[in-house]
């Protein structure tokens, strides 16, 4: 008896010890718990099998496993308007009463009447003198602090939540399931590059070096034996369509296996990846769903999905119909649902 | 008799299984066995020692371990000038006979006729339109492929070496020693972002994605379906002085914890990382040796280390002197000291 005792003490011991600890392509169940069986889920499936299994013919090294996604409409939500827009917009009421020359310029006096209509209509360079008058003139720690403090409290007009509660579930599960298979996910958005990475890292698992967006010029001082860098109201690149796979290049310096967007502000990145030497993953994201959450595409002002859907369907790229794809949307679904 | 042995068994098992298969701060023998003994050696492994192990107090989480490198003489060699404008020369020579504009406008004229101080006498802009003639106008992927065939074969007039192997051995081991320790080593310098990129992954270890340099404007096209992106003969960003802490912030995003340079231009990095929050690691590396590389510092019209050099002094930052401090210059001396 107590041999036997000491036998299973012995093979408990040898089991735990040939375990690989790192094992990182091993997964346990359903990757992917929120996502409804369907062609869409398993090419997402598919693809991570053949890239990974070292005895594939589309096997893919470690280093290589780079994946793109776009961040608004893609990761989270971006109706009305894009959330950082809102955060502009909630500034500009915060900031004026330090700022009484507002109250005589446009798009400002909009803003401050609450016409999103006219804001709207100020086009490009109405929406870039809103961008500017709140992303810039301080430090990039003094920015960090008051988007920190904007994501934490404010809250959706529809939905009562918070913006960062209204990230996709599926998204998060996608992520996840990426890295736990050895690709390093990246974010690359037209977003700003400043107002993303206060939150990628505690809500998506994406570190701030791995955030590739928008960003302004910067200017680095010393001020009485201290160093700052300060935010300056001039735009140094916009990370956009034909911007992204250029930015990817830039930052990277290697072209992905993978890209996931939701607009044809991403066809320029898909494209891109598409065209690498071997097997590749390109998704497009199609927001179907008015009820719970928006139903937008072709006609759309923001996130129009238009040239990409077609090319999408021309190529065989996979299209999500979040509709019917995807079980649940937010992640505060899920706990509803126990 | 037999429990002894499975005694001895299960004691082995034990021992194999609590020890950490990711320990990445345990270090065997010594780490940088190519500097000798004295306060700069010291510091580095201090500052390693300090921040890894967890019960310290100035324990730095491993998402927070970045460490940035200057290139051009601080990882390998830049004298009798930058290798990268060396590559710029030959290449100037090799495309000369496509371009016999060139034979009438300087500095072209001074590089065809090997009039080295013509070239330098052309100062900045001169050193531009040299680098922009044969930096620009093809695609990323030729471009990697003419600095790989020069960096494979182009060899250094002083020493008859490759200028791939003028790395220096003492950084060699810096690196590794940091990465073992979960530190991320960054490059930041202002050579060509796609320049250094070709050889950075084979020779330092380090990838793409890790490395930061000074880069020009790109297009993107789409030719008769193929996916394109060009080099353009326009300066977009230059990776120097106040620049380094600038392109720290927008690739990475965050502060570094320690930072190595060898002239006034890294002098806003050390800086920067110096005015980070916990126990940071400063190093200047002094060429002081003539013999066995380059002696040069407040004089030299490449590489000037002054400010620098004062405000380490005054700071207590580590100056390594390569004379003293380090045993071996370049990797192939190792071999020959066996």
């Amino acid at each position: 008896m107590k041999n036997l005792f000491l036998g299973l003490f012995i093979f408990a011991l040898l089991c735990s010890c040939t375990q690989q600890p790192d094992q990182k392509n091993v997964q346990q169940g359903d990757p992917l718990p929120s996502w409804n069986e369907g062609p869409s889920k398993q090419a997402i499936i598919n693809f991570v099998k053949e890239t990974t299994y070292s005895g594939s013919e589309s096997f893919i090294p470690a280093k290589e496993r780079i994946v793109v996604f776009d961040n608004d409409g893609t990761l989270w939500s971006e109706q009305p308007m894009y959330f950082q827009f809102i955060f502009a917009i909630d500034r500009i009421k915060q900031m004026a009463p330090q700022h009484p020359e507002w109250n005589e310029i446009q798009p400002f006096i909009a803003v401050l009447e609450n016409n999103m209509e006219t804001v709207k209509k100020s086009g490009i360079e109405g929406l870039l003198t809103l961008t500017m008058a709140t992303h810039s003139g301080m430090s990039i720690e003094e920015f960090e602090k008051i988007v920190k403090e904007w994501i934490n409290t404010a809250r959706h007009p529809k939905t009562g939540k918070l913006y960062r509660e209204m990230v996709f579930q599926p998204m998060l599960e996608v992520l996840d399931y990426l890295r736990a298979t050895g690709f390093k996910t990246y974010i690359v958005s037209g977003g700003g590059i400043d107002f993303m990475r206060v939150l990628t890292e505690e809500v998506y698992g994406i570190p701030p070096e791995q955030v590739i967006g928008s960003y302004g010029k910067y200017k680095f001082e010393v001020k009485d034996g201290l160093t700052e860098i300060v935010k300056l109201p001039e735009i140094d690149f916009i990370d956009d369509k034909e911007g992204k796979p250029i930015a990817i290049h830039r930052f990277i310096g290697r072209r992905p296996v993978a890209a996931f967007g939701n607009s044809d502000g991403d066809l320029a990145m898909l494209k891109w990846t598409e065209a690498g030497a071997g097997t590749g993953l390109m998704v497009y994201i199609h927001h179907t769903d008015s009820d719970r959450e928006w139903a937008y595409d072709r006609e759309s002002h923001i996130g129009r999905l238009d040239k990409g859907l077609d090319e999408a369907n021309e190529k065989g790229w996979i299209v999500v119909d979040m509709k019917s794809d995807w079980k649940y949307i937010y992640p505060h679904e899920l706990s509803m649902d126990k």
